[in-house]
């Protein structure tokens, strides 16, 4: 099993031809003998290679313009033959033996998502030849090479060289696998496009079936809990700043509730445009505010919660700078500080505690829509991402009273916010600052109760402050409350059959109230 | 594009030899000339129906023990086949067109579970051939049938029968996509198992890729938020109770937040061996008790936070009886009633409120463990399902006080019920009934005041409750002030630094408290 293969015969069948040619002259250099079809095979001879056609090496020529060349018994029985077992019935049958296949496949996501592509286009690029040559030369990689991306080229060429033509077993079987992974999500990527399209009319939104290929990034130690095995994967091709892309600097591993807590603190943070700090614990921001600079906007949101913030997640939308990483490391216990960059100055502070997790992302742009799922017992709810935004302009004032346009920028910083707590989320700020954050109660007016607890609790005013709620109030008696507390503008989405009455509360309290018309549950 | 096909040739090569034998038969009867390979072969000639062997067809033989048999132009030549603009090429190879193709694979997953499975044994099992005629015939659907499902076998006769022994394009192409379907969960479960051995050592728990897929159990109105799009999708052969699993007996469409509360109550509910009641708001319990009847389980529940409770999922682990029906109808505005069963009385009275969901799920045994995703930016998290169970021998008193056998039987409720409450978790109970939940908050000692408050407003006596704690205290207030309130046992996990002083303080106050050494974050 653990036998070295000489490689003498090799396959190229490529879609993707970046450094096929290189390839193929390090092989022919290596007196590997070259098989080849249609473009690849042009390429190389183009480029003064010897190249074997495949009909030429089956007797049998192309036909169908292509759709049958290589599922023939000399090349199947090339691919699948055992060096041992078979080599009678391969003489018998003049089956030559070939040692390495490299075949990649058209990406079916990128043909379907070319422009005008119709639905007879994209079944006519489905691959037949090329993956049942990958299969196959994956199931019988105990003696045939199969490369499908062409980043693993160097390392194939480098270990024939140092060792005298031969590909280990250990090297064949890993490709083997990434063969398999190949076909996975290529047939993954068919499945779910023709599965979009069953009903027959337009292309429904959710496939008949949903295939998903994620690539391990990391191990986990544990999961959410201690009995709990985890891992953390990521998509494929991802390059949006997210805690997927994140270069962790130093610290200790991130766990499973780290980067769960990051994936927060980061999604929020970057809500928005003016230097800005989010603290996050058990998955809800304890601190949420923006400043003139991050230091400033690090000690308004500590300020909300210094309790939750201890042993918190710190997400900051500019560069992480010595005094803000000064400010944080002498004052409290940190898990993870995440930000697009941290200056060398930052980076040596940070430092100092070994075990603090710098993370950074790079700049970024708005963040990419993706899909979002929730696991139950037994299936999978999948779901957009929530991906809306609300601007000034698309606010509506309900209220007698309109807001200041301090109120409105208040407003809005405060409903940025309640998108990221779990529901029932209500949120307190004022300048810019979160004054008490009422999470994921079963009841709102409990939020509203912990939101203004909280406040009193860190003996923040809450006069004057405005108040976001991510859902609409059932019932007059959060506005009253809220009233009560001092605060003097509310944002929500409205829709509740009560609209009106609440309508009439704020107008009674001579608050200023506006709808969004969007609601923002996060569970 | 959308003509129908006369099938008059067949190649059947199945692993899954259900209704095989009738189908072929009926094919027969329609004249089509059936080709075949192997024990499907065998088995269709000793029940005398006339097959022509892939071998004397493509007149090679079969060679390397099967691994070449079908991969042969005179195959999929006439498979890929256009039936117009490929017909001179396939007269002149003497390609015969094969129109039906019946072929569908072992499943990968049930080979490596068997008993002594080795990788090579894994490896030689995984089929060439029978993806390559499955995939190739989906693609040429336009001109082929292909069957990978014995379930459709009825409804290709019948169209056949009905059609001049043809299919239209419509089936030919639903057909087709759950031939891809096929294909790319098969090459999924080899790249998952593959991907665990890339390591070369011991299978690693995470394989390499992690490649899913799921079925569409409905499109839903929306997602979390009405902006968002929405589906829910199953595990394919999932039959243990859930709500995936659950039958809708009435009642208006689930919502996705119904499905994900559904969830969350039906699996905490499965915690009792008592009869009980769980009722969730917002992915939160905000009421659970257990009871001598489901009926009295429901009033203790519903008592904790009738506030909560309106509008919310209600779930029982015994079949809906009359009065419990009765009970909860006339009383409150209710989303979800889920139980194993309904009797018919308690379905006409839920029958009275056209929206109520009813669901039922047939008895359960234990929870069967899956793995647990956690959608983050540009990735997943990937854990075991949280399914530890603490049983009383298993608990560490830690206290001098012991606590009583009522005690326990409470504290062990407790914990179940905390299990499922958001982090940080803190819940009182007494009686096998919560008396105060407090959920999600970002310091423990807020989710204690809040299940202190809510008991107080709903006029629950805390004094001789106990509480339980998903994780452990991380200082000595959350004991003080849980004394204060009454509490005189606590169920924690213990493991702090402080873990002497927080047991010091429970002696001071004469509590009785346990560990359990196990945490139940939920986020």
């Amino acid at each position: 099993m653990s036998q070295s293969r000489p490689i003498r015969r090799a396959l190229l069948s490529v879609s993707d031809k970046t450094g096929i040619l290189e390839f193929a002259k390090a092989l022919a250099a290596q007196n590997v003998e070259l098989l080849s079809t249609g473009g690849t095979a042009r390429l190389l001879q183009e480029n003064g290679l010897q190249v074997t056609e495949v009909s030429e090496h089956t007797g049998h020529p192309e036909i169908m313009d292509g759709r049958v060349k290589t599922l023939h018994p000399k090349v199947h029985g090339g691919i699948l033959g055992r060096r041992d077992t078979d080599s009678a019935v391969m003489q018998e049958h003049n089956i030559k033996p070939i040692d390495l296949v490299v075949v990649n496949l058209y990406p079916f996501k990128a043909t379907v998502e070319k422009q005008g592509c119709t639905l007879p286009d994209a079944i006519e690029n489905i691959d037949i030849g090329g993956p049942t040559m990958v299969r196959a030369a994956a199931k019988n990689h105990n003696d045939v090479g199969i490369v499908v991306n062409a980043n693993d080229y160097p390392r194939v060429i480098e270990e024939m060289t140092a060792n005298n033509g031969s590909l280990t077993q250990q090297t064949r079987f890993d490709l083997a696998v990434a063969a398999f992974e190949h076909t996975a999500e290529y047939d993954g990527m068919i499945a779910n496009y023709l599965g979009q399209r069953v009903s027959g009319a337009e292309p429904q939104r959710f496939s008949r079936t949903l295939n998903l290929q994620f690539e391990k990034k990391e191990d986990l130690r544990y999961g959410e809990n201690s009995h709990q095995e985890a891992a953390f994967y990521t998509e494929k091709g991802v390059t949006a700043a997210s805690v997927a892309t994140s270069t962790q600097l130093q610290g200790k591993a991130l766990s499973f509730n780290n980067i769960a807590d990051t994936d927060a603190a980061l999604e929020c943070v970057k809500s928005f445009s003016q230097p800005a700090c989010v603290i996050v614990k058990h998955a809800n921001p304890c601190g949420v505010a923006v400043g003139e600079t991050i230091m400033q906007a690090y000690e308004r949101a500590f300020s909300t919660d210094p309790t939750s913030a201890f042993g918190g997640i710190i997400a900051f939308n500019r560069e992480l700078d010595e005094a803000t990483a000064n400010a944080i490391i002498t004052r409290q216990f940190v898990e993870v500080i995440i930000a697009p960059g941290a200056s060398r100055k930052a980076q040596t502070i940070v430092g100092s505690k070994k075990n603090v997790r710098l993370l950074t992302t790079g700049d970024w742009q708005q963040t990419t829509p993706q899909m979002d799922y929730k696991r139950v017992q037994g299936g999978i709810l999948v779901q957009d991402s929530d991906s809306a935004v609300v601007t000034e302009s698309e606010l509506k004032v309900v209220s007698k009273k309109q807001p200041t346009a301090k109120q409105l920028e208040d407003l809005l910083f405060c409903w940025k916010v309640a998108k990221f707590v779990k529901s029932n989320a209500i949120v307190y700020a004022r300048d810019g600052m979160t004054v008490g954050v009422g999470a994921g109660q079963m009841s709102r007016v409990y939020s509203a109760k912990i939101a203004g607890i909280k406040a009193a609790d860190e003996n923040l005013e809450v006069a004057g402050s405005v108040m976001a709620s991510d859902a609409f109030f059932p019932f007059r008696d959060g506005i009253d409350a809220a009233a009560e507390a001092g605060i003097s503008a509310i944002i929500q989405p409205g829709g509740s059959i009560r609209d009106e009455e609440i309508i009439a509360a704020a107008d009674e309290h001579d608050m200023a109230m506006v709808f969004t018309a969007i609601r923002h549950f996060r569970h």
